[in-house]
């Protein structure tokens, strides 16, 4: 149907997943960003070290991880898929935890979701350990940064090509 | 420790569960908001129908509801408890949706996390279904807006009682 | 609303989970059957003990067990609720393997879901342990026998009742 | 041991997963069916949309989809695999749901469980969002229609050739 | 039935959940123990840091932690309930990692199971982390430590009383 | 880095996932060992079969089953992968069960990890449905007995060389 672009959707409306049991294995690759934004005093906290930072961020790291290997059972419509790695990382700038994840698989599909659904789920671990501090954080700018590999070819942010 | 605000961590810095098991049983209830951002195009698409934008919000709060029940698997050092009930609404306006989730136990720990959670899930799934569409989507502005019962009292975000 | 008897749709026909939080805890009880019929090759194999028809069972008894547990995470509107007990037997009768499911819990809400999930895993298992010799086995009438307990009442299927 | 039809058990009776190391990866798809009976008041109500049907078979499909992903989770000896696509549909007929999945993927093991638990847990699904009008409803006739791809050849259900 | 000691299986010898839905919610703690042995230069490169060991003691108390939570899917016979607390402890030791676990509740069925996962998932991933500089590494004597709350009354082992 | 031995950790400490998107799929089995030490009087009853032997063995051997299959949930940075086969076995000796556990992989990274999950849980399992008769047993000797495949080479424990 040519003017049906939710490739979740079929003609009729009924959810279903997109068969990629055809498509080749090739490596893939994707990038995505968020950002928790917090008072100065739960920033600093976290930066100058007077709080442990580090297992906050080891924490809210293994969160991210485990929650990418369970992308498929989050998201209905995704498929399983065999993530060969995930990266986490975070870095602290003015009042703001910056998160990045990137996922690497070599698989019939990409995968951007579990790159978003790392940076969520750690940002979900920042706030759940920051909240007795400070309940009005927020999980800002969830983003896709790139997506490398697949047929739909590569794929970067524009607000990061300026 | 006089100094340690950070409710999951000891004197030593090492993650803990804050222990629950002495609290009482009380209502309680969370609302958290987050919004996706789209193209105008995108957004069209999903509120004037020419898509069939139920079955997309339907997905994504069914995937939401799902994952409030699974918050303590998610995130590390939330305790597992019996959701009560679990509400999650859409709204599109000016090329956002906008999505609120509301989370109602009698519990011993709060529900902020559940909600804060379905939020971020139902978000994933809008994008995960409008991707192919539309890369370029933020998910923005994931907030807890209210928290009632428990021992520390009636949140209201601030930012939402100007 | 007076006409709207599915308890789980709202007004507007939204999915939700009906909330639970405000009813007392109290014992519940709920049993559900299911039928396996099968070639009478298969069933005489499975009785007559030339085959090690206890592991099948020991299996499909296991697999029903750890199924009603995790009821709340396969149905989208299921609460999540402490099973105090579940008890799964078997029966063969002429070319049918007879599967019975009691569930008790003392909790805010019943556990039929449970009751039926059980059954219909432990089947779904039986079947899948005897497809190489009978593909053709037929999962047949899952049906709630009895549920006791909660503001609802004792419910008792008319059909067994006659 | 020569008589032994049973692949799931070894010699001795003890439960094993077949191993499927050495199989080759090809495309396999199976289609399941099952059946649920209600009264002709529920039935008619799902039908005529004078309750939101629409929504009780989206959350149903969700359902489905998502067990689907999940069956080696349920079922002790099913092999993990990939699915690549799970559709799950509804008709209403004569006072009956009736649900059909089918499920393809390109690996090294078939899909029939995949199938017939998608069907098994939309069907429960539905029977949890009806229960309230009506528990006397009956899950009925769940079977494997057809079978595709792999080394055990085509199956198509003999009651289907008819 | 008098000479059965073993609670999980009933006089047929099936496998049977005890049922625990009449017993009394009480205050319930278990403490176990395990101890990962492993080269003498393994254990300097944990212990002298030379290695970050901060992080791998921080990896798996978050996966111990959370195997606790999911003690009731992983032992089939064991009953879901609400953890209060979890904590997770490590000592490098003469070449030994020596693991504890205490696990807190109020409920109405006992948490050793819940310690002793969570000190066996600890060290799995103690093992996990170290296995490519020494595969050769023993877990070994896991133990259940103490045992309070219940109409089992106060269990300490043995060997520990000594 | 030359000097860091540990491949899960980078050269900051952070924990990561090992990459292995590039890796070649392959044979792989890997092999376990633990041991379950009991009192006399509960192995007897174990092993004469005045309990009902059969179906501990048939509950821990499943447990064992499904848990490996979920080892990369449990343990933070393993990988999922499509395992081909899991195989458990008990014997009973002076006062032990010893409980053996074999995987069988055709994929790009090892199982081992799988092998030693598989054999822990049935540990617990035993442990689990042997307590209410003996709360001091130990789980002992957790091994990694051989690994096949890959490029690491093929690895036999030593003590079991001797």
């Amino acid at each position: 149907m040519s003017g049906n672009k939710f490739s979740h959707l079929d003609a009729e409306g009924k959810a279903r997943m997109v068969d990629v049991s055809d498509k080749e294995d090739s490596s893939r690759t994707a990038r995505a960003r968020a950002t928790v934004s917090m008072s100065g005093q739960t920033a600093i906290a976290l930066k100058d070290g007077k709080v442990p930072k580090g297992d906050v961020f080891a924490v809210a790291r293994i969160a991210g991880i485990q929650a990418a290997k369970r992308t498929s059972e989050l998201i209905p419509l995704c498929h399983p898929l065999m993530i060969g790695s995930v990266h986490v990382d975070f870095e602290v700038i003015d009042g703001c935890v910056i998160i990045e994840a990137e996922v690497h698989t070599y698989s019939r599909t990409g995968v951007e979701m579990e790159a978003l659904t790392a940076c969520s789920v750690s940002a979900l671990t920042i706030y759940d350990m920051c909240k007795s501090m400070d309940k009005e954080m927020v999980i800002a700018d969830l983003v896709l940064l790139e997506k490398k590999g697949g047929s739909s070819g590569h794929f970067l942010r524009e607000a990061d090509l300026k």
